[in-house]
């Protein structure tokens, strides 16, 4: 389901009638079909999650909405113009990322959304698994379309990290910090991983999806061990639930912001505050490249999202891709 | 038709006995099947446009080879090891790197070759056509899967435009020069152009597809009266034909011979050389970016294959995308 369709009209009008019951003459009259078509999208949207009380010779109405990323969940009070109007919402998927690159070589809107309850292949950076289960953390994807070159598209999950750190912080409470090139930890673990693809020319990128995964509500336990002394989730930071939906419409909003002013104004104020952000600057840091590893000071990231080192012999190594620890 | 078949055996087969017939008898006992079959892959290949006299009681003898891209005549005597091993050949195509994007989604030997008489849909950068008239010229798409970052890609492109320069001066006796980012020029005009696509993540590249399209026996007459002041051909500039299926073999092997001395020993070399053959340096330019244009001189190419032009200012400016002229 992408854009609003009868069910989730429905599922809005039922949401605007709160207390009251909508009977199901009203609703087949106003959508010009049988009443057992409405009674069909009832029932679907029953089978969702909605608590939804029938009163016979009275109609119906919405007792509770489930904590799951459904389209009308995702979409009500979203501050967005385009980003998650635009929506696919699975139960469960392989990997958002993939979904999403494959929906971006067809007829697809800027800022559509792919998300998932589960992811069963997460995808982590260099081909590695990221850890999805089931209700307690968001996964998804952003197809952008930007009109920029291959060799500017870090910035754009720079961009992304910024957005949702701002939304952890508002939403959480919590103070996370950048992890070079694209984590973010709360106290020292990961909470968050941001995996960019492109498909691109040599001077234009055709698009970009942002695959973004937060571990919200996952508990300690869910972990597997080798994972507790990395990675954490929101809620074991925070002492409490996390409210996923809010977290999720408003990293939305953050990003599309984030996405514009970049657009207008480039990236310089995105660098400044990243690397204000960022605990991996002024560090000793091991950084495992593709081919090689290095030892020294990270003294800064330049312009292009690449981490500059000062190794101990005091050359300094610009790395561009690399795991640091 | 990518790996040698039965169809190709037998014409290698005819090949390697040269003036002798080979009974259609002898065939369908190698490869033990019917006359009637080996008759069909011999009406295949005559329809391919080989000249295959056919003598009652005596057998099959080879007469002509077509000069078409096929694939029994792109494997004859073709020094690579991997690249081109593996072959798709159209006859016609709309755009071969589209071909070969959508092939390397899926379990596709590195170094396969798509290769088309004539492209309908040329792609040329940034989204313009590409001229590709049937069997004047050589429209292919190579597939690599190197193990480098996406800001790397554009190295493989300057590789590549060595590689042909190499080709055309063997093949054709002709002098061409680099015009930054990914042109070939003789006398000033364009014979070449290569066009790199890639899907990648943050770290690495998924695939690479280096698409080469060279002008080699189009006519004066062939290209429309607006591409005359800046396009030529081979031919043209040689005032003679080129052997299209040598010069193709000759690029392979330059191209695999690159791309083993490029994944070894890392890209200054090739830099050095193409800065050598570069019709782009040391001259006063006009650079037609995304957003921007800039005048001034071409001053140097540095290790991220980046333009930096000296403008009128003194400014130094560093282009990674764009038109020069």
């Amino acid at each position: 389901m992408n854009k609003p369709d009868k069910e989730e009209q429905i599922l809005n009008l039922l949401k605007a009638a709160r207390e009251d019951y909508i009977s199901g003459e009203a609703l087949s009259k106003k959508f010009g079909v049988t009443r057992a078509s409405i009674w069909k999208n009832i029932h679907a949207l029953m089978k969702q999650g909605y608590g939804i009380e029938r009163r016979p010779n009275t109609g119906y109405k919405l007792i509770s909405s489930p904590d799951k990323v459904l389209p009308a969940e995702i979409r009500e009070g979203l501050e967005t113009e385009y980003i998650g109007r635009e929506l696919y919402c699975f139960n469960e998927a392989g990997s958002t990322n993939e979904i999403a690159m494959k929906l971006a070589e067809g007829a697809v809107t800027e800022g559509t959304v792919v998300i998932a309850e589960k992811q069963t292949a997460g995808k982590g950076r260099l081909g590695r698994k990221w850890l999805s289960p089931a209700g307690a953390g968001l996964w998804f994807s952003i197809i952008l379309k930007p009109k920029i070159s291959p060799q500017h598209s870090a910035k754009l999950t720079f961009v992304a990290g910024l957005a949702v750190l701002d939304a952890i912080r508002t939403v959480s409470g919590l103070q996370a910090g950048l992890k070079w090139p694209n984590d973010l930890l709360v106290n020292g673990k990961k909470v968050c991983g941001i995996l960019t693809e492109i498909k691109s020319g040599p001077d234009i990128i055709n698009y970009q999806v942002l695959g973004i995964g937060i571990n919200v509500n996952i508990s300690e336990k869910e972990f597997p061990e080798a994972l507790r002394a990395t990675a954490t989730s929101l809620a074991q930071e925070a002492k409490k639930e996390v409210a996923r939906l809010r977290l999720l419409k408003e990293i939305l909003k953050n990003i599309e912001t984030g996405y514009e002013v970049f657009k207008k104004e480039g990236f310089k104020q995105f660098l400044i505050r990243w690397k204000e952000h960022s605990v991996t600057l002024n560090r000793k840091v091991k950084v495992a490249g593709l081919l090689e590893s290095w030892e020294g000071l990270a003294l800064d990231i330049d312009e292009d999202c690449a981490l500059i080192v000062r190794l101990d012999s005091g050359e300094k190594k610009r790395v561009l891709s690399g795991d640091v620890s």
